[in-house]
């Protein structure tokens, strides 16, 4: 299986030349000390970790997968050390408030430093991030107490955290949740019910867990304005265990190494946080952190699919070039001279790094919520992350998926062995286009929630953004071919949207029969706004003269591709929305099958 | 896991109605006993083989796997008593020909059997689908002694076949295998060499195992014009254990209960057949048939996906509909409810219903092909199965694939977790768009062999059918709203051809360029012409009166969806053929990755 090579060079790329991430850190009290140099150390720290201890057991975690035994998990070969080392070196506490013994750095350097453990090993790095979600949660909404008990030992990384919502019969639908908290003389309360799907529910790595549980007070009303929002540790602080097991783990397609855990709490001891009946409000903060993090895995599945896909174009040899032979002292040629081949590899790549920087951009709003002092900076900021999140979230995902299986493509039938490591990037990212939220939930709340229910107002202030770009490199003849299309589109996705607007007035599934299409739609825009941003740097380091050439061109050509091969999908996005609803509805539910 | 149920109406739909087999058989001296009594009761007694015996096996083959020990392969539990079954139901025997023991039905029942077995369990379905491919080339190629030896056991299914095509540093590039095979003075021949990938190539079902070689005579001139053919038993007919070992099993994505073997053939003893050097000439029947086998796992995979998602989609209850609740007394509405939902089931039906009508129509073709009396007619045939041979294969393994991905998506997080099922189906079906010559090669074969290479002569000989389907509805209103966009589409096909042509003939990369997109574009429209015919067939019905409208009625609704909602895909992939090679050979093999 592909070393995976941190992508460094890239990763620098946008967060030095196109982001500029020092002179935005500068702008932000909080973070004003992050410079390029600390940037850099960071980044070729975790690059060393990501190659080095955990790209070497993601396989072999893959093969291994966890155990369950009478409660107890048992994480594969050499997870328990790397996750050792990763507390050792102080990274999981990287991003987290230095009140609480972390080190302050902006959440934008957190998500640079998940994309390599990411990449290396997705299943590894769900077991820091699951408490990445607990951290953020406490953060916010719990009490001082509760801070100095659980928060520091969750950014120290002896503890790790989970996040509690699904039960079997509610997944996306979390108003119909059924595990009851009931209240105690001493102010805790006594949780009890089932949860499924809990990513890192029980392990052997930390010496302690804390999840945060959704769940029902006695009194509460019904549906979601009835939620509260729990700690329960599996130890309690006094060291006693608290009434909280792993019933089993669940047999997946991918992620085998992460333990995805049915939790049963049975009469445990827990404490509320935030107010009463306010818990999904209080995890709204937390969701959107959830819901970027999961946009990565898009990037890590087309970046590792790339890598492995590239090495594998290069090497073998089959057939000839339609165009004459390439390489004429060999049997044939490698597989790279074939169209495509090169048309799969360029998706990855337009995909890989146009992903990244969509990712790194918004995580940089992230920085603005957490750390400007403007109130105006940190609503702007929000608006354009609320917007660009489910677009993220869900275009990303899926088109990591598509890249990862290119990947398998590109090696015929060996993709589809285990020991080239593609079939795995394949399974392990099928699960971000499902996990918090599908693209179906995502697509909906962009275009109900984002788009109409603000009557487009965050739309514009994205598609302005566009605009200004569009307009600020006017009379930029080498510009013109991404301009000129981005223009067009810009104003498209408006005129779509005052359409379905329309026709959703009359019946509101009109926008659910959009929803998916429009995300698509949306998404291809998004990706064409950074690429052609990304293609402006480079035309800039070339014009100022560059020993790295090559790589600034690639760039170039890159969003080239992009532009030619990829935006015309969204010809057909356009056309089966204005389709309308009536198909979809047409055929009785009971008359589907015979 | 769902139970699998044959879809036996709609396969007597397409079999009865649309296509009127019992006329077409009757056409054809060979086959004219085959009534419409004897067709169904051929798929009434596979049906039940299909749900009762190998359906339950699917899964638990999944989960065991086959094992391998010192070169002896074990298949999963319940694999080796349905296939003694199968033999002892005569099911290998049906379309196999009479002189040697079989039944002689025509290919096309043969077809019908192996969709339902292969949706029931395509893992199973693998072991005498491979024997197929040796008795047809046995059957074509083979001597009246082979024939005597070999072909009736294989009919009868005591013994089964293999393919033994690729080697490791040779997969669609046939022309640089090294397999040997010396000849010995007794007339046979000595074979040596190492072949991989060989489906069935070891296992405990059989009495023996035959493997159908492709090797090199030492004085065979390079490339694909020196490769012979050798039958290399793994037991001569002598009794005595021939040179020829399994050396491993491969670990794969999917299909895990089907042995991927490697073969090593160490001076194993093999006879010719067919004429030395013309070893790919004698596959090439071979190939078409496995082709369209291949071409049916992608119906398979979206009729079984459906089925699945179907009874989940109808169940499963979360979120109410947006336009207002539609099962007010439960505290949800069935997901069924929400378009995105609906859209993906349709999906799954138009590709699965679609799918079937065209690789059953196909093997109406090899029906005659195969047994029909005038040259003309087998030319016809032979040459509109050779055009849509590549299609089918392509555009409905890729769309099966889509459908399985769908039916993971319908489930939400469920859809991740192996009981139910639907993640086997995504796992299984990926092999479909790589072995057999992968997407990308049946493209190449498609625009470049088939249409090309024939100044569009074979492209005319199918549009020119559309065109006259077109032409006969002329002035059926109800028809309109197919035939209207079919017609454009039928133009534009040419027209885009000729573009495509045009560009190819100053840089034959332009095809390589063009041939995966206009893979799509010709399965997309082809899907079309299959579900406007299978309206009209609808429409007639309901006019003439029927008891069954409502399953009528849902026909010509599926039509309309595929016009409204896949249709437009054709879209962009036009767009994407004219913009053409340039954006994807403009990056240096060096510098697609820094």
């Amino acid at each position: 299986m592909a070393q995976y090579k941190a992508p460094l060079r890239d990763m620098q790329f946008v967060m030095h030349e196109m982001l500029d991430v020092e002179k935005h850190y500068q702008s932000i009290p909080a973070f004003a000390e992050t410079n390029r140099e600390l940037v850099d150390s960071v980044l070729d720290a975790t690059a060393q970790f990501a190659e080095n201890e955990l790209s070497p057991i993601n396989q072999s975690g893959d093969e291994e997968g966890c155990t369950w035994n009478d409660g107890v998990v048992t994480t594969p070969k050499g997870f328990k050390e790397a996750y050792a080392k990763f507390v050792e070196l102080g990274f999981g506490a990287l991003a987290a408030p230095v009140a609480y013994g972390g080190q302050g750095l902006p959440p934008s350097l957190g998500i640079a430093v998940s994309e390599m453990t990411g990449t290396a090993n997705w299943s590894w790095g769900m077991y820091p991030g699951l408490s990445h979600g607990a951290i953020n949660t406490l953060e916010a909404h719990g009490t001082e107490e509760q801070k100095q008990v659980y928060l520091t030992k969750l950014i120290e990384g002896t503890w790790t955290g989970t996040m509690c919502l699904t039960e079997s019969h509610a997944g996306s639908d979390l108003g119909t949740i059924r595990t009851k908290a009931e209240p105690q003389a001493d102010g805790s309360y006594k949780v009890s019910g089932t949860k499924i799907f809990i990513s890192a529910g029980e392990h052997d790595m930390a010496e302690n867990i804390v999840h945060i549980v959704l769940a029902r007070l006695p009194d509460a009303p019904k549906g979601t304005k009835g939620i509260s929002l729990f700690i329960v540790p599996k130890f309690l602080p006094d060291g006693t265990r608290n009434g909280v097991v792993c019933g089993s783990i669940e047999h997946k397609m991918g992620i085998k190494a992460s333990a995805t855990c049915v939790m049963n709490f049975d009469g445990a001891t827990g404490f509320l946080i935030g107010p009463p009946n306010k818990g999904l409000n209080c995890m709204f903060t937390f969701m959107n952190t959830a819901r970027v993090g999961t946009a990565l895995q898009g990037v890590c599945a087309a970046e590792g699919s790339f890598q492995g896909a590239l090495t594998y174009a290069r090497e073998r040899l089959a057939m000839r070039s339609l165009s004459g032979p390439k390489n004429p002292e060999k049997e044939a040629d490698p597989i790279i001279v074939h169209p495509a081949v090169r048309n799969m590899l360029l998706t990855q790549k337009a995909f890989a790094e146009g992903g990244r920087a969509l990712v790194f951009w918004l995580s940089t709003f992230t920085d603005i919520v957490h750390g400007a002092e403007s109130e105006e900076a940190r609503k702007t900021a929000d608006d354009l992350m609320s917007f660009l999140t489910p677009i993220a979230k869900a275009f990303l995902t899926e088109a990591g998926y598509e890249a990862a299986n290119h990947g398998v493509q590109v090696y015929g039938g060996h993709g589809f062995i285990r020991e080239w490591g593609m079939e795995q990037i394949v399974r392990d990212t099928r699960i971000a286009c499902l996990y918090e939220g599908t693209t179906e939930i995502q697509s909906l709340d962009l275009l109900g929630r984002k788009v109409l229910q603000t009557q487009g107002a965050m739309l514009r202030n994205f598609t302005k953004l566009v605009h200004k770009f569009c307009q600020a490199n006017e009379g930029n003849a080498a510009m013109a071919e991404f301009t000129g299309p981005l223009t067009a589109l810009n104003k498209e996705w408006g005129d779509l949207t005052m359409r379905i607007g329309m026709k959703a007035m009359q019946n509101p599934d009109e926008a659910g029969a959009a929803a998916v299409d429009y995300m698509y739609f949306s998404g291809y825009v998004t990706l064409g706004y950074l690429w052609a941003w990304m293609a402006k740097v480079a035309q800039d380091k070339i014009a100022a003269g560059t020993t790295e050439e090559a790589f600034y061109k690639a760039k170039i050509q890159t969003a080239q591709f992009y532009f030619k091969k990829i935006l015309p999908r969204t010809r057909s996005h356009v056309e089966v929305i204005d389709s309308g609803l009536e198909t979809l509805m047409a055929v009785d539910a009971e008359h589907f099958a015979f």
